[in-house]
């Protein structure tokens, strides 16, 4: 791509930068912000710099939070001697979402990740264990993505609570409700019925 | 969706203002960002606040350039009167990019949409029909892409034309109708230049 414009070549190959986006889409994108009022891109980049030179984490859980301990962890009505552990905030939102969980959260920030060169050091996992450590807490619920990091990170949690007391259980892995039995791809649809529960269950889940 | 942070929820609102950018893929930008170093998104803003404040088009041809006339307007070697119309600036660069054109450009800044309220006086029409009254121009290249925008577009302007002497020309449609322009491959952009047909031919076509 030759570009007319330092200024442009410049925007559009940061733009590029982003996951998932393209040159081509780059350029689009930063031809409309061209189009629009200038105020449009000032609020954009403004909205982006606060985010990042401003954004905190909840002491507690390493949720993102305006405030030191986020709404979750300050809820009275909350259950905090459940933990569930997930992988990053948009597991927040969409279990947040679901209004079915009372307990509280710990984002670890990640996977583990040879691959990527993510340790355990990377995330949030030191402060996981001390916390279990200092007693309080009887359940804890793993719910990162049954991928092999997702099971590699379980794994290495787990092995940090010997000695700790505590109950262990991981979501339910189904086919989705209403799916098709002969859409479901094979791993998901095996474990489904490994971990079978009892039909009465099923009856008063609905 | 709803967001443990005013900040974040600024950010993903901001991004999810771009077109083709729906909210959840807003939420996976911006949490990339906050994952990668505070300089990323720095480098960012910087390059589309430079784009926005300091962009400038070329006096002659109204491509976006960083002088007052645009290096292809400023070519000794082009051919100065031959003058193709496009759409934008993504014309210009699928076009230059085929090495096939040796003329100039003249770059309107969109098309009239009446369903989107634009009207002539919200293109570089004015500033294309006085350079054609001063003069030295010989041929007029219709490149706008086949869709009804741009069939009443070229219409608009070929009834300009009146009294000025000048032969016009459409690019041939090798390129499928109804195709925008910077989608096509090059060689069929290339050819379907070379084998422009008169404008009248296109009228008479539809
Ligand atoms: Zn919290
Ligand atoms: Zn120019």
């Amino acid at each position: 791509m030759e570009f007319s414009s330092k200024f442009l070549e410049n925007a559009v190959y940061e733009v590029s930068q982003l996951p998932g986006i393209g040159k081509r889409t780059a350029l689009r994108l930063v031809l409309h912000l061209l189009k629009q009022p200038e105020r449009q891109t000032e609020e954009l980049t403004t909205a982006l710099t606060n985010l990042r030179t401003q954004i905190s984490y909840c002491n507690n859980c390493h949720n993102i939070s305006d405030t030191e301990i986020c709404e979750i962890c300050a809820n009275p009505k909350r259950n905090k001697s459940i933990i569930c552990i997930v992988e990053d905030i948009r597991d927040v939102m969409a279990i947040e979402s679901t209004s079915q969980y009372q307990g509280l959260y710990h984002v670890l920030g990640g996977k583990i990740s040879p691959m990527e060169g993510v340790g355990p050091q990377d995330l949030n996992i030191s402060s996981l264990v001390q916390k279990l450590k200092a007693g309080g807490i009887e359940e804890l619920i793993f719910a990162l993505s049954s991928t092999m990091e997702g099971d590699t990170t379980n794994f290495y949690i787990y092995k940090q609570l010997e000695g700790i007391e505590i109950k262990t259980s991981t979501i339910a892995r189904g086919i989705s409700v209403g799916d098709e039995l002969e859409y479901a791809d094979e791993v998901t649809l095996g474990r489904s019925i490994l971990n079978r529960v009892p039909f009465e269950n099923s009856i008063k889940a609905n």
